[in-house]
C-alpha cells in the first residue's frame, strides 16, 4: 500500500487515512455478499451514506453484492452510473442510481416483505419530513462540529447538534424504542450511521457525551446500536477512528463533504 | 395596509414588499378553492415552494381549500402544524405536514387517477434523483444569484446556474417536451416555479436570457409555461416583480431563505 502517496494524509505519511476494507462484523457481511448479483451496492466501508443503504439491504434481507470502492480509484461500472463517482451507488441489472435517500426509496419501491415506510400516507409523510430534518439540520452540523478547530466553534456546534437532535426526538413515538415504535423504519435507518459515529468518532475526537441515562434518546440509541442489520454493517472502532482523523483535523483533500462544509455550501 | 410598518420594506415605505393576495389566473383559482375543505393548503401567493404543491393539487384536480397566509401574521391552524409556521403546509383532517417535496410525495401516496411519479421503481428513483439535484444544486444558486449585489458575483452565479440547469437538461428525455416525455411529472413540478421566476424575476432583475431558440431547454420551458395547472396558479408579472424586489436588493428581514443563503447554510 503506497500510503505515503495518499493525498488523504495531507502529505504526511504518519497521518492516518481512510480504510479500504471493512473489519469486524461488517467484514463478515462483505464476504457473505461477494458473489456476483444483479443488485450491486458500490460503497466505501467508512461512509455513513453508504451505511444507510447497506443497513436497508441487510434489514430487508435482499440478495445483493457489496463492491468496496476506493474513492481515489473508482471502477468504471461506478463511473458509468455517475461520472462524479459518488458512493453509495446501486446498480440493478443495466440501470444505476445514487444518493442514499433516493436509493432507500428505491429499495422500498421494489416491494418485498420487510418495509421501512409503512402504508399509511400520513406516516410516510411524517417519516419523510423527519428524514429531511436529519439531512438538512443534523448531518451538516455533525460535520461542521467535527471539522471545527477552534474550541469556541466546537462548543457552539455541539450545542446546535444537541438541539437539532432534541427536535428530532420530540417528533418520535413517546414509547419507542425506534422512531415510529417497536420496529426499525425509515427515519431510524436515515440516522443510524451518525448515531454510530457519535459514539465512535465524535466521542473520541470531540468529547461527545453518552446519552443521558433513562432518556428517550438513550433508548433510541441503544435500539439502533442493538439492531442486527446495523451491527452486521458496522466495523470495529479503529476503522472509524482512523478514517475520520482527516475530518477531525480538517485536512485538505479529505472529501467533497469536507470542502462543501468549509465553503458554506450544502452537501455534495 | 400599514405598509410603512412592514419590516420587509427595510424601514423605507417607498420600497416594495411581497403581495398578500394572488392576481390574474391564480386569483381565480384561489376564489374557486375558497370553500371549506378537509384538505387545506396554507400558502403565500409569491412563494415558489407553495407553488409546487399548488400545481400538484391543480394538476391532480383534487378537492382542496387554498388559505393565503401572511408570513408575518400566521394563523393558529398553521402554527399547530409547525411552530415555525413555514409554508407550504398541508392540513388533512386533523393532521398536518410541511416541506414542499414531502407534501408532493404525500399527494402521490393518496392515490388518484393523475400521478406525477410513474409506477416503475427505476423511473421513480430517476425522478427523485433529479428532484434532489434541483433542490440542492439549482434552487440555492437561484437565490445566491438573485441576492448577489456585486457584478462579479452575479456573473459567477449566472454561470453556475446555467451549468446546473444544463446538467438537469442532459438527464431529461431527449424528445420531451417534459422531463420524462409527453406528460408533466414530478421533476417538472419541482422546477416549474423557478422556471416561471427565471422569466418573471431573474430576467428583469439580473438580465437572465431567454432560452436558446430550438434548444431542449426552450422546449421544456415552453411546455411548463403552457401547462394548465402552472398557468392557473401563476399570478400577473407585477406580483413577482414586487415580491422579489427585497431579494434582489438583499434587504434585511426579507425571509429565512435570504438569511440562510447569506450565512452559507442550507435552505430552512
Amino acid at each position: 500500500m503506497s500510503s505515503s502517496l495518499d493525498p488523504n494524509q495531507g502529505g504526511d505519511e504518519k497521518k492516518k487515512t481512510y480504510h479500504k476494507q471493512a473489519t469486524g462484523l461488517a467484514w463478515k457481511t462483505v464476504q457473505a455478499h461477494s458473489a456476483e448479483s444483479s443488485l450491486k451496492l458500490y460503497g466505501s466501508c467508512f461512509c455513513p451514506f453508504v451505511h444507510r443503504v447497506w443497513i436497508s439491504l441487510e434489514h430487508k434481507q435482499l440478495e445483493y453484492e457489496y463492491v468496496e470502492v476506493d474513492v481515489y480509484r473508482k471502477p468504471k461500472l461506478l463511473l458509468d452510473i455517475n461520472p462524479r463517482g459518488l458512493v453509495p451507488a446501486l446498480r440493478h441489472d443495466d440501470w444505476g442510481c445514487y444518493e442514499s435517500t433516493v436509493l432507500m426509496e428505491y429499495l422500498e419501491d421494489l416491494g418485498g416483505s420487510v418495509t421501512l415506510l409503512p402504508k399509511d400516507p400520513k406516516v410516510r409523510a411524517h417519516s419523510r419530513l423527519w428524514s429531511d430534518h436529519i439531512n438538512r439540520h443534523i448531518i451538516p452540523i455533525f460535520y461542521r462540529y467535527l471539522q471545527a478547530q477552534e474550541a469556541k466553534d466546537q462548543a457552539s456546534f455541539a450545542k446546535e447538534l444537541t438541539e437539532q437532535i432534541s427536535t428530532l426526538v420530540s417528533a418520535a413515538d413517546m414509547t419507542g424504542p425506534f422512531f415510529l415504535g417497536e420496529e426499525m423504519t425509515f427515519v431510524d435507518v436515515q440516522i443510524a450511521p451518525w448515531v454510530i459515529r457519535l459514539e465512535k468518532v465524535l466521542k473520541p475526537y470531540r468529547g461527545w457525551p453518552e446519552p443521558e441515562p433513562g432518556s428517550r434518546w438513550e433508548k433510541w440509541v441503544r435500539a439502533i446500536e442493538g439492531n442486527e442489520a446495523v451491527k452486521n454493517t458496522t466495523s470495529d472502532d479503529q476503522l472509524y477512528l482512523d478514517s475520520y482523523e482527516r475530518y477531525a483535523e480538517n485536512r485538505p483533500n479529505t472529501s467533497q463533504v469536507r470542502e462543501a462544509i468549509n465553503s458554506g455550501r450544502g452537501l455534495p
